[in-house]
């Protein structure tokens, strides 16, 4: 079996080291890329291609992992020349995923999303995937991969991955303002503690990991959260949605990008109010 | 020890069950009331006195549970003519409880908040309390009570209360607005599904019973955001308190009063988006 990826940032490289491991071909083709890119692609042992056509014409597994922006530019060029089955699992919305496998001609497609962090868990990340070759992608789950089927059509597994951040980051913003105004009164840490009685045992832990994240990453999050509301406001009204796309740009305003992921929320939260005076 | 209730409503009515079953001797009045307190309060095997002010000077904890609106005129009325200590358990904000208590003559107060459900917990719910008397109150524990002792200052206790309930209902709101986009996608299960793998095993259940208490008490739900959202909005901006309130005004506005507690959400949801036609 030959797995292809077409781009070998993050996901690329993190899938296809474990791939490797696992002794499964892996191809990519790092040309005209830059030069961090192509050190990766050459350390992971994957066969390098002189084209993203040879990519796409060798593979059983066609993977797409690539910037949102050229998902549909990516599925035009290689769409057409897809032997195997084509998988999307760029981070782009249900209505873009579907314009892309809509250009695959042989119709071997999977909608395909990464759910939580392939940076700490590497190949094994839970990855969902709807469509009508769902069900091939999932053999890689026999070299590792954790793959689970969630439907049938494309844009499930895009869709499920929206819903699924509109909540944990607007989980994340009400956090952020109840424990920012407990800290304003002295009282965040018997805030958590109090809210953590009926919450379970792992709530302090994960309310201070996505304090500190949502700072670390508010930028990211903010455009995130965009795409989310556009997809959600098609549905219902989304007014949790609103305010938190709100609160993430509010403290990427002020707190621009942070050079290091800090140490505790109260620092955060320091700063945070120091550039609201 | 004696412990006087100044009112008898449903969370009176449950401590001191649970504190007459230790053998603590509970004192209260009912005269002028409806007949169902009285019959509850017959039925308790508190002591009935003739007047409040009887309460309150016989007892050495004077508890004051009643309707929120009432808490400052009980006080008024009682702080003069209380020996023991005084303790606000009412459902207000903390600075209606810091007028309250203002007016208990001989400075032993306590600001206390039921944190959880007394009608599921019984005595045993957990109770946080602040205050120069909140020492002495949390020796109802050896009583079966769960007083948990958060600072030392009147209003302390309430703020947390307050700031739980931004949480909670926060996380309400979230849910509904997610699982509804969810439930007209049909992907409702799925997303529950997936955002469990990473929130923990009791994520489902906790979801469910969310959505189902938000529709079912959403107009007493509606009001108590309101006074969290004063009370935020006087520390910082409240986006999500306010989204919150906003969604849970919709949920009444489109339901109205349940009478039952409906048996699942989907059920629910139907409803809702019937009323949106």
């Amino acid at each position: 079996m030959k797995v292809g990826f077409v781009g070998f940032g993050e996901v690329a490289s993190e899938l296809s080291r474990g791939l490797i491991d696992e002794g499964v071909n892996v191809l990519t083709c790092v040309d005209g890329r830059s030069s961090k890119t192509q050190k990766l692609a050459k350390q992971s042992g994957a066969k390098l291609c002189l084209r993203n056509r040879d990519v796409a014409e060798e593979a059983d597994i066609l993977i797409s992992s690539v910037t949102p922006e050229m998902a549909i530019s990516v599925a035009y060029e290689l769409g057409k020349l897809s032997k195997g089955i084509y998988v999307d699992i760029n981070n782009v919305s249900p209505e873009t995923v579907k314009k892309s496998l809509s250009l695959v001609e042989n119709h071997k497609v999977v909608d395909a999303a990464i759910i939580g962090s392939v940076h700490k868990k590497g190949h094994k990340v839970q990855i969902i995937a709807s469509g009508n070759s769902a069900e091939d992608f999932s053999k890689l789950n026999d070299f590792g991969f954790n793959i689970k089927i969630v439907g049938s059509e494309i844009g499930q597994a895009s869709a499920i991955k929206m819903l699924r951040s509109s909540y944990t980051k607007g989980v994340s913003m009400i956090l952020w303002e109840t424990v920012f105004a407990a800290y304003k009164l002295g009282l965040d840490k018997e805030v958590l503690n109090i809210i953590a009685e009926t919450e379970g045992p792992n709530f302090e832990e994960s309310a201070k990991s996505r304090l500190i994240s949502s700072a670390f990453h508010s930028k990211r999050r903010s455009e995130e959260i965009i795409e989310v509301k556009d997809f959600l406001s098609q549905i219902n009204e989304s007014l949790m949605v609103q305010s938190t796309e709100n609160i993430f740009e509010l403290i990427f305003k002020r707190l621009g990008k942070l050079d290091e992921r800090p140490a505790n929320y109260q620092e955060i939260f320091k700063l945070f109010d120091l550039e609201n005076k």
